[in-house]
């Protein structure tokens, strides 16, 4: 009997397509072709007005929903959101959900082949901005056949790619759906950011980001990268309430090894994702994040730049996360109701900081199931 | 005509002192021989009871107040609070700055040479607590005829040294002088120290802390571990007030050079960090700021540690410090008044983070200054 529960989307496949048309990104650089890796959920109706694109962060991936095979130990990312009576209900909406250009676990990023040379692409894949994936991911929505998303939805990262759908292609999203996100990183979310990157480049295996030539990886600087961007994700509280000051062992060595659990905790949180994840790709989504400021071409006027937007707004911030804390939310919505937007914003007591929006809460996934139960979609 | 300012203690200069008589440390390792570098400054009066111990932080050394010479462009880290007129009344009170033990500007540390090897000692030297650099200051005290301190003062590391002294030695303290402190670090502040010990110790150039015997030292780590640190001495705030998203050139370059004005100077701060300052006391000081706990050893009861205590206390926060919040110095104030010691404490608006105690800013010196005018000493 399968372990998979009946609630879920069960087993997926990754699927991709292959793009020969290039792609001119923010930079000035151009992308000549490319693979998307995609997983759908649910069924496209006729009309093609149930799709809804999800957008990932910095280190998930196109494996939103559901299980890769029947022994899979854990489903995708956002599975607490996408499934049958979930909040992304697959019974009334066919889901989308790509991984980046720039990633490392499918799409066409820095370990990927460079056809010019044969060899990884590595520090020469393009810089990307969010808007480079608004226009990649349309392309990807071209393909399929769908001209309006629904929704286009994500969280932290993510949430900044649903905010820019709505801002550049205002035709083509009905609603917009932002958690735990915000308009811009603040001065202290760069320096976080800056410290990550340092930690990598500075690795001596990390050779200019040439590391695949050497058939090694600067896994010492991401583990840094990742323990401090786990650091981040939690908040203050949740750290003392999971580990407070506990030991690891019965007393205090007076050495280096790991001595108190949180020390053990973070360690093992980066040795593992060191051992997953790509470098350069981690730089890349780092840079996207420093990036990505809309209201820029406006003086700094976010309002302005939602006068022209279409789509209705749920936003979503929780109360202990200080990476984007609410704050940060209500300024998006501050700006939403400046150009007269549609929104709808909530902000949930949790006491997971950042990762809240990936945490099964009875609240969040209630207010966001109602809110998606009002999209109307044809029969 | 100097250029050195009126209040000002003036030029000064470290002294030391050699100490054969072991010291037996927290972990049962014991330092056979040191020397305590330090400096003083003002006049130990005849019934010697004007004397104040001033304790550093992490980073910080003997050097606390006045100039080294003509030219220095800078006085010591707590001029601001040390010297005529100043808080520390250098015309009523006589200062003593040491450097802590496993520093590296001048007392017995790592990079010292261990007389049983001919080598520096490197990872061999013991690691250290807050309790041992009390008796260690105490042996200093006693060279000096000093048989109790008026008050003992410090702040962040400094300040846990103050309230160790209050408690370990409670005949020898009358005021205790705790600013930007904390009873013990949270879970949130270790991982932030587990991170920055991780940048370091996976630095090739670290040689398992014998990098001295290779002639290199661990700058990449030492720099990271310093920008990291710098973030969580700065507040949000302060560092959007300072850098915003202001870029270091005109435009965006879409490359890994510091683009963002945070970026540049995190960089230059961790250089210039890295240069000058030792990678093992680094390691070391973090270490000490994990281990403290003065209440573990009553089942984190600080009240109950606190009972035996002489001193009066003088503390001190400032409301933007996110690294020993305002509500961690409220700590350690209700543990003092449910053991019914003489408490002030103040709370301070500043923009300047942690580093706030090392700012001007009239109302904390001016509350500062009033309580140490109070403490009497013979003429």
């Amino acid at each position: 009997m399968s372990k998979i529960p009946e609630n879920s989307v069960g087993i997926v496949e990754p699927q991709a397509l292959h793009f020969d048309e290039a792609l001119t990104l923010v930079s000035g650089k151009v992308i000549e072709q490319y693979d998307i890796v995609y997983e759908t959920y649910g069924t496209l109706n006729g009309a093609a007005d149930n799709a809804v694109l999800i957008c990932h962060a910095l280190s998930a991936d196109h494996h939103a929903a559901g299980y890769h095979n029947e022994d899979d130990s854990k489903p995708g990312w956002w599975d607490i959101c996408i499934g049958p009576g979930k909040p992304v209900d697959t019974n009334r909406f066919f889901v989308v959900s790509p991984s980046n250009l720039g990633h490392c676990s499918g799409s066409t990023g820095p370990r990927s082949i460079d056809p010019k040379t044969g060899k990884a692409f590595g520090p020469d894949f393009p810089m990307l901005t969010v808007s480079d994936w608004v226009n990649y991911q349309k392309r990807l929505a071209e393909q399929l056949g769908i001209k309006q998303w629904a929704a286009v939805a994500g969280g932290s990262l993510g949430g900044m790619q649903a905010m820019q759908w709505a801002i550049q292609f205002p035709d083509m999203v009905r609603h917009s759906i932002v958690i735990a996100s915000a308009p811009k990183l603040s001065a202290q979310n760069i320096a976080f950011n800056a410290v990550a990157r340092q930690a990598i480049m500075s690795d001596p295996e990390f050779y200019d980001g040439r590391y695949y030539d050497h058939d090694t990886v600067p896994s010492s600087g991401l583990k840094v990268a990742r323990m401090l961007g786990h650091i981040t994700y939690l908040s203050d509280d949740a750290m003392g309430d999971k580990f407070g000051r506990e030991l690891k062992n019965d007393q205090l060595n007076y050495d280096y090894g790991a001595e108190f659990q949180v020390e053990s905790y973070l360690r093992y949180q980066g040795e593992s994702f060191a051992g997953r994840f790509d470098a350069n790709t981690y730089l890349l989504m780092t840079k996207a994040l420093d990036y990505f400021d809309p209201a820029d071409v406006h003086g700094g006027n976010l309002a302005t730049v939602f006068e022209t937007v279409k789509a209705k707004f749920f936003l979503a911030s929780f109360t202990t996360d200080w990476r984007f804390s609410p704050e940060r939310s209500r300024e998006i919505v501050r700006a939403l109701t400046d150009a007269k937007c549609d929104v709808s914003y909530l902000e949930f007591d949790s006491n997971h900081g950042h990762d809240a929006f990936l945490v099964k809460n009875d609240n969040y996934t209630g207010a966001f199931r109602a809110y998606m139960q009002n999209i109307e979609v044809s029969e």
